[in-house]
């Protein structure tokens, strides 16, 4: 169920719809938006009775909800969500760029690559201390031994701090060191995890699942809101297909399919999203052009050396000439929009 | 076997190149290029001896081919290969534009659009005549007698005339009256009928089949090839996968991935790559991003009335728009490149 | 439109229904069952008023069809078909076993895998005349000249010819020499081809397309069906997807899919359906298993010699192997359904 | 690097092989075989110096590993790994039964279900206490008061309890209370999961991912084996795919590729597997025919009232039936196997 406000309810009204859903046991999700307030409610089992609250002050109506999504639908928030990172945004005017190594690898392999992407101007750091790696015996990340150079670059360069969480501890301790917490495509629905990121204070970038339907992915995120965390930004990385000539097949039509349906951001990522480096550029103007908020894109300062996912990675003066190609094509599609 | 001629070769040392090919049975391909000629070699059972070639005058090096290609790819042909149809081109510096209706309904339907397609600047007209339905209780298109549509229409508007033949028949008709012969999806693999095109002087546009690894659509335009027409566009139009949010995924990375191993031009159909309105006009900005020659788009001056596939044609003014946001990109992208 | 006569309905009643049918310009398709003759009416583009049928004498029923099929339904006909070819069955109390080299490459390995065959009990040969490759430099089988060597099997072993036509040329060819006409994966959706066939008097095996659905699949053979060939076996030869330990996805709940929708009979590839040797024989028991109403199994004299697909053919001894195993599921099968 | 005992080197020297491998700071993983003895290394970053070993007593051979498996795979272990579960076994001679609903809703029901497991001569209950759904607001299972009931039917019943963990927790619990720990299809590539049931003495089956290549599936069960958990079993679900009668697509084939490839043993569910009650018994048939060493299944008393996935549960009496028609295939393939 679903309540929307009226455009001049209080601050008052709106608590005071809120304070009746807990009384009954529900929990209450107000978003404020720019013409008005709506309330979704979660923890229903069954259907709620919508007398309770049609005739209360400041409701304008009761909607219920017969799609599968409660929270990340335009229904309950018209606009677009624009996710706040300190002084940087994902969802806003501006193109939101993520960049850095698939590993932290070193001192020196991080600083160089953060120092590249802060030069292009760039808000977002990634870097990976735990990897997932499909065999136990590759190399899975410095650990959280890394923290200490995470925490240089996020002093020295001024970038926010994404990277992804393999567990609840990870997520804690992401809490304390970094500024976005993502949840990789294989934890998609690792839904004890999904939840804990929900809890968290911290946005939460959310993967596409390696064969993940739209709607299977956007009830992830759907989780991750129930509990309370409505900073959600979601990536698509490609999906699993018979097709050969990339590591994955980059679905954009997800874009514009999850713009007709959300108003959380969406960003893509073309380095796992095609697993090679000629592939990487055109495909990062393409996510531009289709509509994305951002891209994630993996930088090395010595791909041919990297310890994971080297093939996909761009050289520093190969980001450089992507991030201004992207740029200009989101000059153009801004003007245009 | 392919025969690479030294820049300064003259017409007459590639001709005995050629007779000393056709003398032992097998098929020469010379392709004149910007620097020079290269001449591939089909027919062979085995390995040829290329001790025949490699003293013959002009000759520059004989190389043996161990990929599965010898016409479509850049070995044979370092530069792109522009198609030429009348005045129009497809690979060269413009954006080649295809436009019209899923198929002809009626002569005033066909006008209607051509106008708008025509308005637009675009220089191809396309529109089923015999349309591949999945049901045979479906409309299958107006057939031959929509020839006379099409003639009243490349008069007009001097619009070149693109449309599918499901046999060889009709390419036997398309030769007579129309520009470009298009190879569906579901023919993709019809050897036969890839074999009559090829002996046709027409240029034929050649989409991927719903399961086509990237090989497979390639040496599907080397059966073309082989028989001697070299003029092939390669068309990505989505490939079958698990997603249900559009009615084919459209494989991006497939256009970068053709430019790194064949010369020929490659457009893009975001109609049939997502099957919805809404999502064509982004997909085909991303199309122009990620470097396509052109587009394929379907419109129709009134779609919900439309006999087949109306969900993803756009109206004229729609289409217009299109047209206009995929014309600045590829400004911008051909400036950078 | 469908229309069920009375159990006791003369043959007299069915054909002046027939009758009326064809009077208003449409085609009747009566199939006769264990109980009941129902008529299946196609040709039209809208509604037909029922009416016009409902009191003629003899008629129980009439049923407006809503599914996207007319013909192959139970619906039309509750009873399983049965497909007589010659002597032999496929589709009734037999398991029906369809054996033979890929292509028929030798008149000398021809006759030795046909021994083969004929020796296990199986009434099929099969053998490729002109073989689909992916490849234009691949060999592409012996063509017409291969007749003969048929002729001879056919003459001396007894067994009913099985091959694939790959263009209207090649039925013509099957109709004069051969017993059942096959229709490729490649070429399932070739709808020229499929109504050629269905023109023809001779038994349709119709391979499911690479990435067919269900429906496409069925709707191809409502293709045939809907030409008047009533012949129609399903083959279920494996689907494209990611997965790599083969070259296709066996599909086996495409059985009982299929039995549930439709009384067509249905065999299952497991050598297309696997690619690797290996994995034929359980594949084969599990079809069997399954429900499938017969095998298509390829054997060669000398696998590592095979000139096509000699990775999935199985020895005659392996395939002897398996005709024991298969036989012995199916009469357990067979006493428990 | 893998080191093989001869056939009759003793039990001391086996040990004094480990010691030198955790002399060296690596792991040991002896697996003692029906002829002989072979130890799996694993915690190595670079080559390990084959020289240390060759020469020690008792050592037959030391073989690089060169595949990107260690302990899976059937050059450390020739013999097919037998679980033992208390009195009961899963991949011996004995085809392994594990049935039951999808989630405990009542003592009420699962005790009615686990009577007719019981009586089929199953000796594996199934049960979730904790199901990982879609979305958030579906029934999630009753959580830890459920084992109550399965302590109830354990005694009761003397099945053996297999439910699936979600995080390590539900490891703990069913350490506590169950017999086999489940992981399930999305947790498949959930590292931490993973090793936290390789720290488990319990036997794990593990499910295999929705898009899980074969490469993929046995390196996450290399996960649990790097731990020191050797007891895995495999368990074979269907896969996604473009296919729509099914809600996955079952693939056989992994049977007779993973026999090829590894010791451990392989299971089959044709519930998820389909997701259609009518075509569960004819895949269990088919699983069975393929070579698998046992069947999961979905059985409610009321599969109309079931709280998840109702539609694919097979009632007690057509469970019944089911374990007959196995039972019967499984005698015919061990005589002829």
């Amino acid at each position: 169920m679903l309540i929307v406000m009226k455009t001049n309810a209080t601050a008052r009204e709106v608590d005071a719809v809120v304070d009746v859903i807990q009384a009954i046991g529900l929990r209450a999700h107000p978003m404020p938006g720019a013409t008005r307030t709506a309330i979704g409610i979660t923890g229903n089992e069954g259907v709620i009775d919508s007398r309770r609250f049609q005739d209360l002050p400041g409701v304008a109506e009761v909607i219920r909800v017969t799609k599968p999504y409660k929270l990340i639908t335009l229904d309950l928030r018209p606009e677009k969500t624009i996710v706040q990172v300190g002084d940087a945004t994902i969802g806003g005017g501006e193109l939101a760029i993520i960049a850095g190594p698939c590993a932290i690898e070193s001192r020196e392999q991080a600083l160089a690559v953060a120092e590249a992407v802060k030069e292009s101007g760039a808000r977002f750091f990634r870097g990976g201390l735990w990897k997932p790696r499909t065999s136990p015996y590759s190399f899975r990340g410095l650990g959280e031994k890394a923290w200490e150079i995470m925490a240089e670059i996020r002093e020295t360069f001024g970038l926010k701090i994404v990277t992804e969480a393999l567990d609840e501890a990870g997520i804690g301790l992401i809490e304390q060191y970094g500024d976005i917490i993502q949840i990789g495509a294989r934890n998609m629905q690792n839904f004890p995890l999904l939840e804990r990121a929900g809890r968290s204070k911290l946005p939460v970038l959310l993967k596409r699942g390696m064969a993940a339907t739209l709607e299977e992915w956007l009830l992830a995120a759907e989780y991750i809101m129930a509990e309370g965390n409505y900073n959600v930004i979601l990536c698509e990385r490609g999906v699993r297909t018979f097709a050969q000539h990339t590591r994955n097949t980059l679905d954009l039509a997800a874009v514009p399919a999850i713009r007709s349906i959300s108003h959380l951001p969406v960003i893509v990522d073309p380095s796992h999203g095609s697993g090679n480096t000629y592939m990487v550029t055109p495909l990062a103007r393409a996510g531009v052009a289709v509509g994305a908020d951002g891209l994630m894109v993996e930088v090395h300062n010595h791909p041919e050396l990297a310890l994971s996912d080297g093939a996909q990675a761009l050289t520093p003066s190969q980001y450089a000439q992507l991030v201004n190609e992207v740029r200009a094509i989101r000059r153009l599609t801004s003007a245009a929009g």
